[in-house]
């Protein structure tokens, strides 16, 4: 579970709420007609951007993004590092049994290749191709955010542009225009709530968490290159310790 | 037929209408004059912008990216592994047979090159030489709906200034301020609305659209170049297989 | 004569002051002062931006960009399937005759070039480079509109501001609030319509051609080393059509 | 010590709290609740955006670059001359003693990669991976910055949204409509002072000195390269000097 | 002397500031607080975001880029084909007598690298990284200036946004009110002339100046590698005469 997320979810939102509350009334910032063309004009237009199993991946990919907690990049290092040993002992093909113990599709695709004796070029090739596509379907879920985040500040501003329509066709009584003024900027209130505090940031964690696993996933293909070129323990430690901040790296050799 | 589009269409104009009709009258939101400058400015900009034929052809982009059906990556793979093993049997030239039965055009030119004797290498470099070009050609089409979205806000800004000017300079009349500055904002309204309902999301599901097509497209190079190439079926269909989403990967060999 | 560009303006133009009429006299949006600071001042900006020699250039490529008609690029193709049966039957030599009736100048020199004796790799390692340079030298024209479509609306602010200055330090009138807020906005109507329906589509309409000329000239590149290298007509017509759009290739070889 | 950052910070809010001072009390630009929503609501969203540990270490990150002085890349060049001079004379592993008198940790591991007999293609190929990931990391903390320069005026316009609606449903008393749309505008102030003043301006210096230290870990990989190559140090020179603006070069050949 | 600059910014200004004479006096737009925060703000504010000598360098490369007169590429040209000449005849070494009558660092630097006798690929790839550096550092005064460019206005917003909350406060002489928000706007005032006559155009003026500068000395980098290849001249003219706009071309052989 991303702890973050959640303190700044409650954070943003409570302290906004408790700003509200210092002011008058939370009632007066709640209003359906307002709502439904923020969000449901929100909805509406991410389903003319996106196709339809798109916007509904989305919200897949920000659960399973949010909630699964990050692996350690150190210990994949050591991992591989144990792979090498294996392999400089029994040959590539006692890597086998390990493939079964491994939850990372992609460890276990690099493995499978490994074992059935791909060359350690091809094999490369053949995974950062993987590592492109992985990535490129990382970034259309926080794109499609990012356009939520884009789409309904432009709806906020739409409604409180017919708030402010209605309001100045309609100014016999002054007492009115105040309130009608009020409720007019609340769209744009909504979409900006929605967008600087939900859907601009969840994009912004989504990236944030794909350029790790991006990352890792390297550090996977550099490590089986390593091991199918049979390099020494020493250089490839090395090699896969340029992926990390020099204070994080644990050597194994000591 | 993509029927996010329609929903999406629906659900954002219907919102945005029913929370129009909650706060009076509809007739309000429409001013002939305004709809001139902004419909008619859009249009006229897009000529000033891209040729005659460009824009035009925008038209049947739209129309043909929406309403076409996507193809299924997955069974393009399994179709090329077909052609694989037809290949592996028959040689290259029982290939020919299959080009009838295509619709695909692109699909057909790599067909075409094969059964002409083309290298591998030399029909990859022609494939995505064709590849880049279609792109070009696609995004010219998103390129020109995002420039209509950007000139119909533009295009209600000077609609709304014409506006505020006339009434700014004939304010003798107190009660008719109001409803004349309403009528100003009209046209930054209509500008909002095309361009974050109807243009920018358009030239968004083109992208989008575009994406999957030379994804597909790079497929069949990628399977053309491995037939060609007389590659092992297994190989060829891992090489396939880093374009799809893991969970979205069936394989023939069970 | 590209006749889009003068539909455009006349129908951006034109309905635009239709619509101003509707409303009221032409004349409250005509303002000496107003037009020198952003006409002036868009013009003045422009020169500390750019070299005058640039400045003054760009009128020239503008005018160009927007009076010649583009040629077809399938002539083009066809033209340099000609060249490619003539240096098959006579020789490249043969090839001198044809530089006389053209004007391009850039075949001009390919054709010179092959004549020369050079080698096909160099041939088209220095037309690229002719080519990067007609792009960048093109870039500049479209940089230097768009340029002045930034300054424009910028120089527009500025007068707007000096207007609400001298309007708000001057109060006393109530009755010439109104037309002297008026006035100050002219300054952002000027600068909107100038960026928004002459600078920044005609740096679009200059984008568009370059990209057009540079394909075209890309098509003579890869034409010129195809037959430098004695490629067979059949393949370089394939390998040309990649250039063009699927429907609109036609086959010399029927 | 970043002496510049020091008198840009005093020079800017000295003058703003100067010039606040010049019309008026402080007191009325201090308001609890418009603090709370836009340094709690900053907070907040940063956390939403970033994992925890990133938003904490960028603190360090700015501590560490602010406080640190530049180190002067030609002491570097003159340094790894000398490098260059004693592996002539006494053999690469000649280089041993020097590392443990360096206190940079790049250098440390380039030179223990020489010392350990590394090729010089390969020695450069897994310094430049190095590199690569360290300018991530530079990355992320000036993008961690960025991000807030941007969420701050987005949570002030939210909190003056906030503020404004609710002077607009309580205008009964015409007095207070000032004053509440004063403390209204503050959140604006707070954001728009923070991003300006504080966050935009902190990632700049971070994006400049992370390109220093860039620029001084390419020079070290191209000196290693160099002195493992067994190049002449006149070359060597030359080819580190072109790192150096023209006058800040002294050669130590003269 | 780049006479455009002073041209321009004598236009641009002298025609606001006609403008402004036209509708009041010039004294209502100068106010000594507005000023303080605009400048020192933007000063301040450059020296969190670059270091010192930074800031300070670029008063130099202004005063330098604008007074330069830009040498004439197709002289350039010329005098390389001399050089080709001499060396053809005289050998290399016959070069190193042009050294001390040449200004430009960089093209001594190149013959004395031909001298030294370097191979035309080696020579080619360090000039190219010193036209790198050379890029990098024209680039950084640019961004300084566009910094400076951003940061002006943001101060002006900073500082009107102090002007209405102190004149909202303080409302109970509606006399004062307009005068008052009249002050409050001059800071945006600043900042929009500082950014759109001064900062932003300087900064395109170098970037315009610095591809120049950049494109002669790809243009000595190719001649120098001609020369030393022994290429013909004829040849060299052609390679070198890409760099230059087809009516440009002035050739020596005729």
């Amino acid at each position: 579970m991303d702890i973050a997320t959640l303190i700044g979810i409650v954070l943003a939102f409570g302290l906004m709420i408790w700003a509200i509350i210092m002011g008058g009334p939370l009632s007066i910032f709640i209003d359906a007609p307002s709502i439904a063309i923020v969000i449901g004009g929100t909805a509406g237009v991410s389903l003319i951007n996106y196709p339809l199993a798109d916007v509904i991946g989305t919200i897949a990919i920000v659960k399973k993004t949010v909630l699964i907690k990050e692996p350690d990049t150190n210990k994949l290092i050591v991992q591989l590092l144990e792979f090498a040993n294996k392999a400089r002992k029994g040959g590539i093909l006692s890597l086998q049994d390990q493939m079964d113990s491994i939850d990372d599709q992609f460890m276990v695709k690099a493995l499978q290749m490994a074992v059935d004796g791909q060359e350690p070029a091809e094999l490369k090739a053949m995974l950062l191709t993987e590592i492109d596509n992985i990535a490129a379907r990382h970034g259309k879920g926080a794109q499609i955010l990012d356009t939520m985040g884009a789409i309904s500040p432009a709806m906020g501003m739409v409604g409180t542009l017919i708030g402010l329509v209605q309001m100045l066709q309609n100014m016999s009584d002054p007492a009115s225009i105040g309130p009608a003024m009020a409720v007019a900027l609340l769209t744009t209130f909504y979409g900006a709530v929605l967008a600087n505090i939900l859907f601009i940031p969840m994009a912004g964690k989504l990236k944030t968490r794909s350029k790790t696993e991006i990352l890792q996933k390297t550090v996977i293909t550099e490590g089986m290159e390593s091991i199918l070129s049979g390099e020494n323990p020493r250089i490839m430690e090395q090699r896969l310790h340029a992926y990390l901040a020099p204070k994080k790296r644990e050597s194994v050799f000591k």
